[in-house]
């Protein structure tokens, strides 16, 4: 009932006309929209809320104590042109939660929180799970607050920024609800999982630079053109990755100057790579440099590779893990969460996953099933129900 | 003298300060600078000028007649990041022509207008040479007036457009002097050269369609990836053109959504590809869509294949060409030019070049020497002395 009428609420922000697909970039209006509904919907549930110098928020259950709160929850912001339930379903999920358990008369003997990070995709900025990582300490501000989107904005214009405040330090224990981006559910037939780890997985810009010439007087023998080493450098990474049985993308991508009569000066694309040990990623993420090392070379291009964020294995707490994923399937994940970020942190953290029939992520196919997000809810106040007592 | 007075007036405008290359989008600031500036030249000359309804500029000197007006000139607009004498330095020679020929006592028997086409580049609307095409008719305004920029800006919001206006009816024989895109004349050791004719050559873009999916969840094997069909794709142009000893490039790409963390839905990418004949290059265009849609079947992607404009064999008029480049060496063009449009709608026409020691064009480092400048003003002179007389 909550989860249908909260779900309800927010299905129509950010979404597009065309695709279906959300376009939920952080401080702009649709997420600015969601941001304002969270605050909302906490202050009709006496949840007092709270928002970090990065944009990070929180609404508690209860007054906050030292080292012992239970936190819950996830993001509102999308990648572009993405799903509905990536992130939104474990913010709506948590709400719902709580109201089933104050339903239930759960008196919880320590504080819970819903937290909200910003820009857990990277999607304008380019750093994935930017806020937790800012509210951890692992990404510091004065490395972050230049960064600026494609329109040029700065970070450090949107938000205050500076030392993360503590609200963090409160936190015991993290349970993030988020829906699957794979079909491990579907294959196992169950509608709620827990996770184990999170492959180890990062960013890399390749800058290929070549020279800008006139695509007709040109003769093909005189140009040093790097689109031709990036298109060598995207089938690599394709290669490589089928090979090791890992994950490689070339998703995104900026030619210079982008004009169909120029042999492009510059080509800058990033590679998301993902392995299921540091060792594979490192090795993966060789492989497809060298090649495009040797293509530069052919070219007469230069390549530049720059790891913009690098994320090492990350195993959940397995204790916590056990204790909220009672009797539910373990499986692992490729993409990356907040779970993640604050469990490297050194904060016990869990995730429960809730099926997605399309096994379809990051795009308007993405989808779950009213029933499954009801049984994610009741499997999340479980394990908050038993985690507050 | 009056070259380089007129050159170092126009040499800041559209300037970029980090790459030194120029941008002149039509209708954008620096080439609406540049339009004022030619409108001030032209009124200092006592020439009249006019604009027509799609933004085309002609200033004449002495009284329109029918049929037999001589008309010289080019363009203003540059590619993106381009050099700084690709369509200027026809402009600027024309007006210091007329001062050359007013110095040396020349009174025309029939009235010489100096032109400014707009949109030569197509690097705002994609198409090239828009302005002189929907002069002459061979474009029409109703299939183009809803073109957008990648701003969402139509055209048919900038201009007014509709039916052209006669005054191209009035031109009997049009010279245009223009930079050398190529090394032509430095090979053959001369300042200034006269056109034999344009290469076929047009822009074909290619949808390429796939399944957005999360890149980190997404196993290599359930992908529909249309970016790995772009990349074999932009390395087959390359191959199929350098077998043919032809010209093929891929320099303008648009993926969707272009995010790091997502398999694209659809990327976008325009060809332009040029051959020495209609044939070539048709079997050109061919070949590598064949190979395109080889990949797309692999890929699990679709593909379509648009032509947005195509322009074919241009020979100029070789007793204009004949009597306008006397004494001078000839040589083709790979480029496409409004001399080329006009000469295909009926107007005799003929193009003169200039040494460019780069032999880079659409670049910044596009160059040329100013005493070969001032070499072509003097070919240009004596050409259009030759043709009012």
């Amino acid at each position: 009932m909550t989860f249908e009428s909260l779900w309800h609420d927010i299905e129509p922000v950010g979404r597009s006309g065309s695709s279906g697909g959300y376009f939920r970039q952080p401080w702009a209006s649709a997420e600015l929209e969601l941001r304002a509904w969270f605050r909302e919907q906490a202050t009709a549930r006496d949840l007092a809320v709270e928002e970090d110098p990065f944009g990070n928020l929180v609404a508690w259950w209860g007054a906050s104590a030292a080292g012992d709160a239970v936190l819950t929850g996830s993001h509102l912001d999308s990648v572009l042109d993405g799903g509905a339930y990536d992130g939104p379903l474990g913010v709506v999920s948590a709400l719902a939660a709580i109201d089933l358990m104050r339903d239930r008369g759960v008196q919880p003997a320590r504080p819970l929180g819903v937290g909200v990070f910003v820009e857990e995709e990277g999607s304008r900025f380019g750093r994935a799970c930017l806020g937790s990582r800012l509210a951890v300490g692992s990404a510091r501000w004065d490395d972050v607050a230049g960064l600026t989107d494609r329109d040029g904005v700065r970070l450090g214009d949107l938000v205050a920024g500076g030392e993360p405040t503590p609200w963090l330090r409160q936190v015991g224990r993290f349970v993030e609800l988020h829906v699957e981006q794979g079909r491990g559910l579907v294959d196992l037939d169950a509608a709620v999982g827990v996770a184990s780890g999170i492959w180890p997985h990062g960013r890399w810009r390749f800058d290929l630079t070549g020279r800008a010439d006139h695509a007709g007087t040109t003769r093909m023998e005189d140009r040093a053109d790097p689109m031709l080493t990036y298109a060598m450098t995207a089938l690599a990474a394709n290669k490589q990755a089928r090979l090791a049985g890992q994950r490689a993308t070339f998703g995104r991508i900026e030619a210079h100057p982008n004009g169909t009569n120029a042999v492009p000066s510059r080509v800058t694309a990033w590679l998301d790579a993902r392995a299921d040990t540091d060792e594979a990623l490192t090795d993966l993420v060789a492989a497809i440099e060298k090649q495009a090392a040797e293509r530069a070379d052919r070219d007469g291009t230069t390549l530049s590779v720059t790891a913009e964020s690098v994320t090492g294995d990350v195993a959940f707490d397995s204790s916590l893990s056990t204790s909220v994923g009672r009797g539910l399937p373990v499986l692992p994940t490729q993409a990356g969460h907040d779970a993640g970020v604050l469990q490297a942190a050194g904060i016990p953290s869990a995730m429960l996953f809730v099926r997605n029939p399309s096994g379809v992520s990051h795009s308007p196919e993405e989808s779950a099933e009213t029933r499954d997000c009801l049984a994610g809810v009741d499997a999340l106040a479980d394990a908050l129900t038993g985690l507050v007592a």
